[in-house]
């Protein structure tokens, strides 16, 4: 094959669950399509990597000074959710569920992975609370060794009077049937549970 | 979200079995991504634009005057094979079972999605015919009503006393129980059984 196009599906095969084979019908696709999508996305592409970059406060992907949740002085009600990546921003978002201010720690705490918290966006934290005026910090973080050992260092190294810590509650999910729920998630149901 | 993340998105979840899951995935991947991955793929995508262009002899993407096949004058040995689209000829490449010329057609007629003779590279096989000393055309399309009035169509503008046309065997796949192979197929296979 042409040594560019087989560069090309290198380059898209890199992507996330993206093989060799998915990478050649998208590349074949591109190249052959006579309305000129390769051009618009490759413009498209170009434009958002020039311009986006991490919110400086929170880490969100923006192209503004800061992004839209911290320059939204409605959401400045005293709520910080602490979140690993983007991707539960935007999941957390389309719930409508939250509607205090972000932190994206882009990464979680990990020994095998070797992940330090020089790695993570943790520092800004504190200073959040000062000057946002926080008064809970909510961890949405994954229910994994690795989220709760860097919640476990989050909690350690803030320590601020005024300070409310919570965490998502662990249990059954909505519609989840026993039978196909994991022991872990049972253990952490059955002890949680609620008095009616 | 912010939207110029949101045009990217759009556009990625234009490609081949891309969703827009699976594309708000690789684009906050590609955008968070600390190695350059979104820039590097940008510039190959821009450098394959300007440089890949159909072959005018047999329509393979190319980004010489002529592609590798029709330049190799090894393969100039009177097999044509006519396929519907570029990845036939990477599927038959990868083979290995196929020496000869190929002849990209970029689709199927199809009166239902409205492609007539006018919108395939049909015409050049004729002159190729000549000019290549062509002594067998192969036709290798997919085995679908489509793919056979395609090829009868060919067949019958092509007016050569010299030439043999011939097709791909139909039957059970190599390795192929026959508790799932389908009607149509235990058909063909039965009508073209060979004496032992």
């Amino acid at each position: 094959m042409n040594i560019k196009i087989e560069k090309l599906i290198k380059q898209f095969a890199k992507l996330p669950r993206v093989g060799t084979r998915a990478a050649t019908r998208i590349v074949l696709n591109l190249l052959q399509d006579k309305n000129g999508k390769a051009q618009i996305l490759a413009d498209t592409l170009s434009d958002a990597i020039s311009s986006i970059h991490s919110c400086p406060i929170c880490g969100v992907l923006t192209d503004g000074n800061v992004c839209e949740y911290c320059s939204d002085s409605t959401r400045n009600n005293g709520q910080l959710c602490i979140v690993r990546d983007l991707s539960d921003v935007l999941v957390l978002e389309k719930s409508g569920v939250f509607h205090g201010r972000y932190h994206v720690l882009g990464g979680n705490l990990s020994g095998v992975a070797g992940i330090t918290p020089d790695d993570l966006n943790i520092n800004g934290i504190k200073d959040r609370i000062s000057t946002e005026h926080i008064s809970e910090i909510i961890f949405a973080l994954p229910n994994t060794i690795e989220g709760k050992t860097t919640q476990q260092y989050i909690m350690s190294i803030i320590h601020g009077d005024n300070i409310v810590f919570s965490e998502l509650a662990s249990g059954v999910p909505l519609g989840g049937d026993l039978d196909y729920i994991d022991d872990g998630t049972l253990t952490l149901a059955f002890g949680g549970r609620k008095k009616l």
